[in-house]
């Protein structure tokens, strides 16, 4: 792996070549040609902003989805995990996930890791996961998905369901696979190490049909694992589409980080403090004075405020490429861009925030009382 | 560790010095003095032959659970791998805690690790090894436990108890640790190298008493990662009570194996297959001819029929010593002895088939509907 950055399922550092993950990982490109066929299926006839912006760049397996998703072929999977407040950058994969559903009426399995963050995060208790867990289904339910095609589920809760899957995961993988695919150590401890097991127990929910998961390509040494012991027990392949990493505030490398509270927009900030945040740490295009930005022009593709606004807040095609234009012709500055993203964020945050008090009653069906989530608890 | 023999969690072969495994493991002798506070403290006011005989000869902490065992201050845990038929050696830890709940009225919780099974056990599926499960159920319903004061559990069944328990016991331990005590390799699966938290969450089941664990010797590993871990994470150290292991047919090196029939007497042997397998295979202490036999005398130490009546199947002291004497002095013929052992097991068999018959129904209650079953699935 090269040198200027990192990335695995436990970190991301450094400027981060998207493209070149696709060999490493050996994954493949989500192509023009895909994406038309994805768009043709759609009822709306039109692609999600993350796919027409290609952040969303990557899959495996994805044209099985293809082949027969009119006729209910799949369903999705995803999950959280639960070790500290939720940033926009935590919510790309519910995102992406709730307009499958939109798009493709499939059902949409959340898992919360609570497991997972426990074991990792020395400083955790299981009380502690366990309020964030529920702290963090709140967010989650904001984003609307339908009650009873929605199950959203916590390890230690579900576990009895997760645990044969994963113990027939287990039985196929080593601690040498696991070091070569996780970069485990003889340091990591046998919570840490278990744990892929239970994350890959939910691609075999429904066995008859395929488990497509939206997440971030950091995740993919977990679905590796999957997909090389899966048929050997049993069960299909999980296919996926990987997103890249929205960047942090400061700057394009790296990924959001909830531990630095300065690097990321939280789901509970207020207008006031994303405005600071913004205008303060957003790492900027723009050119040390006015008169040379003038003549220079921005430079877009470094500047996280029009990044921001190109992935998730700006989805008009014509009005994004009107930004690009102006900035890069250095007709619009830095602080208007950041005034703009300003604007978007706390319109999206406020949005946000009112359905989140507004779905907060859809969380026990998600969990236990919708048509999903009963038949989930039957079996 | 000594050449000639070998005792881990998953192997033992070899004669046995079961002297220095007291000091290899760090375990305590069960001295004549504990033994005798026991005694005074039981309602029958006489130790089991298990005792008596020094078959439970060492221990783990048992001074505590003696200093204040009269007001209720223990609870037994012991298990059964269900991975083949059982065999009379895989009682022993059951009698003992049928013994202690008998005299001191303790609550009995046994597990079932069908976890364990299928992750070591490459044939195995879930299916074979839950099937298994239910049979050992059955074997071990036959002791006759309270059943409002004894918990059967599947791990796999009633792993939403057990995991949160064993998560904490897992964060604790690293690769490196598991490594040193149970010999785990980079071949060992994930399943198997979690498995011993699992094993050890029941030791955190009654949080205000101590829990003791009656087993053979060489599941003490176990037992140590849990005393090491215990006190870090809220729990008490758990004591434990290790019997040696039954020697097989063969000879008095080893342990029976489920995986070679001619090693053991398995519950459901016939009479007839009883008689053959002692008089075809049971290592003698006689002499070549009966000539030598008068003269010199049998070798009782190393006579696996004889060792059978002494540790398990003659309870009489008085008659034991008789038939040790007479063997010794070449009084009793190696032929003899057998002709009693044969007797003494089919008669044991034959009780034990009987109490599963009539014990049946009480699985269920042991499982779900009896009061601890009950207050366990509450929790």
């Amino acid at each position: 792996m090269c040198a200027d950055y990192k990335v695995t399922a436990w970190e991301v550092s450094g400027i981060i070549d998207y493209d070149k993950l696709i060999t490493e990982f050996g994954t493949s490109r989500l192509t023009e040609e895909l994406k038309e066929r994805l768009r043709l299926k759609t009822k709306s006839k039109k692609l999600h902003v993350f796919f027409r912006r290609n952040f969303i760049y990557s899959h495996r397996d994805f044209e099985k989805i293809l082949d027969n998703m009119e006729n209910d072929n799949f369903y999705v999977y995803t999950g959280r995990g639960p070790s500290g407040e939720m940033h926009i950058g935590h919510l790309i994969s519910f995102l992406t996930a709730k307009w499958l559903q939109d798009e493709f009426g499939c059902n949409v399995y959340i898992m919360m890791s609570d497991d997972e963050k426990f074991c990792v995060k020395n400083n955790l208790s299981l009380e502690q996961v366990d309020k964030q867990s529920e702290k963090d289904f709140k967010e989650i339910a904001a984003i609307g998905f339908d009650p009873d095609k929605t199950f959203f589920f916590k390890d230690t809760e579900y576990i009895k369901h997760l645990y044969k899957i994963a113990l027939q995961f287990a039985k196929k993988t080593n601690f040498s696979n696991a070091r070569a695919i996780f970069g485990f150590t003889n340091e990591t401890n046998l919570g840490h190490s278990f744990y892929p097991n239970i994350q890959n127990a939910p691609t075999a929910f429904e066995k008859n049909k395929f488990c497509l998961i939206p997440a971030g390509i950091d995740q993919d040494p977990y679905w590796r694992i999957q997909r090389d012991v899966a048929q050997k027990i049993g069960y299909r392949k999980a296919t996926a589409i990987h997103n890249k990493l929205l960047p942090p505030i400061q700057g394009m490398d790296g990924k959001m980080s909830s531990s630095d509270k300065k690097t990321a927009i939280y789901l509970t900030d207020t207008p006031e403090l994303v405005k600071n945040k913004i205008n303060k740490f957003a790492f900027s295009g723009g050119r040390p004075t006015l008169e040379e930005h003038k003549k220079l022009g921005g430079i877009p593709e470094i500047d996280v405020a029009y990044n921001w606004l190109y992935i998730l807040l700006e989805e008009d095609d014509k009005k994004i490429k009107e930004i690009y234009t102006k900035y890069k012709l250095g007709e619009m500055t830095s602080g208007e861009i950041k005034k703009i993203l300003v604007e978007k964020l706390n319109s999206f945050l406020e949005k946000h925030r009112q359905n989140k008090e507004k779905n907060k009653n859809l969380i026990e069906k998600y969990k236990y009382t919708g048509k999903l989530a009963k038949e989930m608890w039957k079996l």
